[in-house]
């Protein structure tokens, strides 16, 4: 949380959701549903959990205060509670945080967070795989060169290429909408100890209350659910990362068949032709920290007996961080989406500078079927060789090869090399992921 | 793959899984599986097919050959392919590999790979949970400290510490049940564009036969797949890592709860009364190394365009690792859960060592009814000072206190201090967990 | 920066080190340093640098403005150009920023940081490292357990177990002290092209005003100094990691050979009793976030061509938090060891528990010179298994063994199961590490 | 440690140096050194040392059966003692690992390893130094376009970028030069309690027969050594990132200036006219391991009390497979710079594909000095953007604009243009880094 730097690395809505006031008001909330679950138990009566609740929703509460009192005991819940048990005040204020631990309200309150931050963090998901999804379909035909291994190979459209973030940005919606968040509540131990025989009941109502899973028992110490928000957090940054990267790399000068345009951005002030697509490196730092991120909380599942002696507190950082960064690359991601001009004219040239050698391939399959694969990879190697070389044109070479032209024609090695005659299920593949797209988007 | 030091830190059955003859096997498997799947197609002869399978299923191939011929192209799947055509030989020669490109081959063996790893590693995971189960079932009424931040707290049972594990066991099952694993086809470029308009048709086949899913659409630089398989993976360990840092330290001598008991192993050479619980040490080694190998592959994600230099085959050695890593820790943990011996009574007798102090809170909290609850805190505090600096049993110094013996009897006092009547919901939470098993169980 | 989590997670003096407001001085530094490296160049006349360096040093920039503008081209030095630009007017406006680029900037504020950073830090490592050293001094004889593998061995000193703390700690000062921080300096890429024949003249000047090294050739993408920093900080963090722990163990309600003991601290609100060593556990969750912050750093350092897209943006995030991590980390553990109260006679105690059973080893070499070591294993495993298992004293059981007390003395039995008799090099071993200490103190 | 992908992702001569059989050896010479160390002090006669190093020398020890007698204990040091304890016989044998503990073992082992693989190490870094250094002197004028953010830039050398790479390197060999390897020698607790007041001695007599450096006392949970080597790798893979990524980029198809060319590598099977860069491509798969590898190792450091329970254990695979993977890596970053040809005439055309606009800032600084940045700014960028829109040749534009053509004639314009009279200090840039790689060598 950085004035200097947030604008760029934290961009987007996640941030605000994961907030120290988003942390604050989910606290205040878990408290609120809390106090109000265990008068739905029938522990104490309904005006004492109405009087906390009110404290809770309309008190105000200092940030730093209560920031700067946790270092006593390791953690903000402590001091909010005892500052909110000083405003509720008479008989009330006996029953706040009743029976309940820090850990109960901090991890509630981390579930609570990131409930609030997946909608505006899909909402970008979302957004960006329909950018996706508008350029499968426009580009559905525009022929572009593939590439593998940073080398040209036979011709994709630019539509496939965008099926494939479509379809990773997919997979990534599917796996933050799976995610399991239940709420915590346990007590100093996890036996609810305080609340007599009405733990269950209790654990049931206030999960019911917070809209959260409700656990079989809890889990200060089980933190797969941790793991698995970190996991698909850490999926989508991968999916922006390499959608982000693939775009840099066609905005390169020497490939240009993409590039960012807005007003006010990505141009050099000293180079004024550049025209740097910003939103997309952008994107790629943001993604770049997820692994890191996830790392530090797989490592954190290391946890002890009842509650953690450190390794609980190490998640509220990376946690946090994740869903900024993560957050922000898909926001960076969908802006470069919205900007990125498509140069299908750049892409058929790019296609047709190695001369159709790029679909040699082609006549060798063919060639293949008469000579055999090797005599007949042999002979096309040979031919696009000399083309690159600069010879004569690939097309010519071939048809005066001996072996080549005794069993194509010309006319037939023409259309062989044409691109735009050779991309066979692309068009099929990108139908299939919009498909998919329009399925998975009706069943959420 | 190690002989010196595999048995300790690649344990159990997942290793054979991930070994180079099974990534060999799957190699093979998927290339006839491609054939016989272009056959259903129609693209040529069944018995063209059926010769490269017979090739693929019964050849001879020298694993440490292909992989030194590996260097010219950087993947072993192009020598392999030219070491199957060359042994197949004849017309159908022509047909091996036909329209696959080495990364459709690598990544499904890969996903082959996984497929069959799984069942392996998912045993573990059971055995380990039927272990857990059992630790829950008969501990469900062993009293045991609660340990907070490595402190004492009041009592749960040893069966809710083991009902923690089998959650977290039944949570990373149900997620690695849950791993999308599907085939790779798409050629050079993701098009398959050698096989005309029969694509869809044979990766359908292709996925049929090798039991896979089938993906809409080829994934060679859309790497979700790879994230979720690992994400589980990691999850896993870190489950592990939780459940045997608690026995390590159980097992502690000054605690002396829990012991590994086994013929041959964890006796000290030089210390013979030293009883290492060596399986829950080599699970926390290898649970250790998860976090770490699941970033590599989280960064390894951001491949770009068609297929990625660099960034795919990034992805062979830590996959392989996380396996064995993961299957490891799994292993010794069920070893570890096989071996333990509860001892009970040393339990009851480790919760007595603080005279009731641990379980003061139960006496602040009746009191508070009457005093609130400042008060009671304050006196309650002041009794266990001094209890704990020596001044007398506990209970009696409550009672002797004018605040609290005024609210509270010694008889009653005492029943408070009883670690066995505050137990909460330790019992239906240690239900609760097992119902959920055997629910997951039978869903599996 | 988070006003609710800084106080726990982000303690001690670094923080303020690398706020925003430090990066802002640092940014201006920068730019002040760079006008009069020109000027000492003759590049322009000294009143244009002097009117430069006046406005950084006197304007009042708002964060949060450039923070905003910085969206548009991806880092705030280039909006802070702008407005510093502004701000200075006239003749020798031309002249600010001249010839650098943004990453010019960016890095040497980044190392400039860094540099005022560190002594802070270091301050802090050297305060942990006194405490360390009186701890070894005054308890160079405090008999203590040895503990391997969580299980009790051979004694050792409390004053050993702190010089191995001491040791860590000026280890990794010695890396921090050593590592190398350097201008950058090369325009838009690498060969200051607009300083004509001076950019050599330039970069010594400008290095020489910030206090920096000076590099061989701008590093734009050259990424070792920041490995280097990272790694330091890792290291550092490590270290902490370890003592924290131990810390932890050792204060267990079981072993309670030490505790924190604050005003204010580490009570538990709901258990009177508990005391939680809440700086050593907040130092171990500051140190858990290093690996995952250097690998992240290390992973960006894949930099291409002249300036990178996005692994360079990518280092902004991770450097700042892991100096806050690691300050934080070291910060606490200089809490923990301030707050450390020692309890020797618990110390004793808990090595008699085993009644002499960790000793046995010493029993067993002894009588191994007279009957090979395999027979005097075994008899000495014999009689402590039964000591264990209560069946009479150890030094009565073995004097009672016929091979052990056929060449053993009673006495000599009982003087080598004494701890105090058996430290072997403990005090050496301190001393030598207090020596080092010293020596190192000296030289920095 | 695999025959199908060790070629690729293993490659070059470290990885022998880290096998098993280079572990094995370094256990026995530990043993060996440990022996005649202790006669060294007068602990038992010599004969006995001479019989326990031939044994350690010329003996046969079956590393499959020491690995799985490791189970037993948990490390394969313990299973080796026995063995050699056997071989040994007769009264020596009592002298074998005598006042040692495994740990003791195998971490001076790993050291040992360490030392050794180092110089197979560096001399493939040395190599890939002198590569870069012959690139960087070849190709001190060969002019190419400099790219940042993956968009040309103001011109570069080719030898500028070498340098850049050499820099890298040669910082890379300095740190792992410094990293302090050192003995470990401290029996069960770190006191060497049966050495008897010869501990020192011993230590010293140890460390000197293995050639590493002797530590004030016992660093069995004090990492920091591990920290430091772990850096070390981690930074030099990082290095190789940066190279092996801006050579997979310089050589795509639409850029073409540099090419790997060898016999048997690199060429597609399918698509002939590709040139894979093989040995990048594979330098990059190597290098991106280090990060989690170092990670791995980083977060292992938090070891408690004397010996640690796990995270000691988790430091053997890493170790071993960061130094294979770094290894690999400098190993084909090697190979990529042998194999490099490199196309000057492709540089500069690839320079020129902008019409000049990529120094259109050489003209905004000349123009700026009458006009003012912001006039200069804006009129330049106008006429680039007719430029690149096609509307002529950017020199004509610039000429025939009012206010540039009032400050600038066209011939002037014409040599602002020219990118070989616009590169700064590129030259003495190349000269230092050379200067500074001449230093270095002689130093080491």
């Amino acid at each position: 949380m950085s004035e200097l730097f947030d604008p760029v690395l934290a961009a987007g809505a996640v941030r605000d959701e994961v907030s120290d006031a988003a942390w604050l008001r989910a606290l205040l909330d878990v408290e609120a549903a809390l106090a109000q679950a265990e008068a739905d138990a029938g522990l104490f009566p309904r005006e004492h959990a109405d009087r906390i609740t009110e404290v809770c929703r309309e008190g105000y509460f200092d940030v730093a205060e209560i920031g700067a009192k946790a270092v006593g005991i390791g953690n903000p819940a402590a001091p909010l509670v005892r500052e909110i048990t000083t405003k509720v005040g008479g008989d009330a204020a006996r029953y706040v945080h009743f029976g309940a631990t820090s850990q109960d309200v901090m991890d509630s309150a981390a579930m609570l967070v990131a409930k609030r931050a997946l909608p505006a963090l899909l909402e970008d998901v979302e957004a960006a795989a329909e950018h996706a999804a508008r350029l499968a379909r426009e580009h559905a035909g525009t022929v572009q060169a593939g590439r593998t291994l940073l080398q040209q190979a036979i011709p994709v459209t630019f539509g496939l290429t965008a099926a494939g973030w479509l379809s990773g940005l997919d997979a990534a919606a599917r796996r933050l909408r799976g995610v399991r968040l239940a709420a915590q509540l346990g007590g100093a131990t996890g036996t609810l100890a305080s609340l007599g025989e009405r733990g269950p009941q209790v654990l049931a109502a206030f999960s019911r209350r917070l809209e959260l899973d409700e656990p079989a028992l809890p889990w200060h110490t089980e933190r797969s659910r941790i793991a698995e928000l970190a996991g698909a957090l850490g999926e989508l940054s991968g999916i922006v990362g390499g959608a982000s990267r693939t775009i840099t790399l066609l905005a390169q000068t020497e490939v240009a068949e993409v590039a960012e345009v807005a007003e006010g951005s990505g141009g050099s002030s000293t180079m004024p032709h550049k025209r740097n697509p910003v939103a997309a490196i952008a994107a790629q730092a943001a993604a770049q920290q997820a692994p890191g991120l996830v790392s530090t909380l797989l490592a954190a599942m290391t946890q002890e007996h009842q509650r953690a002696a450190g390794s609980w507190h190490a998640e509220w950082r990376p946690i946090t961080e994740l869903f900024r960064s993560t957050g922000s690359a898909i926001s960076w991601l969908c802006t470069s989406f919205e900007r990125l001009c498509v140069d299908a004219a750049r892409m058929r040239k790019n296609l047709d500078a190695t001369g159709g050698a790029i679909l040699s391939e082609r006549v060798t399959t063919e060639l293949a079927k008469d000579t055999g694969r090797l005599a007949a990879h042999d002979a096309v190697t040979e031919c696009t060789k000399r083309a690159l070389a600069g010879d004569g044109e690939l097309a010519d070479l071939l048809a005066e090869d001996p072996l080549v032209g005794k069993h194509l024609s010309r006319e037939k090695i023409g259309q062989l090399l044409d691109p735009a005659d050779y991309l066979g299920s692309a068009r099929p593949f990108v139908e299939r992921a919009l498909a998919a797209h329009a399925q998975r988007k009706e069943a959420s």
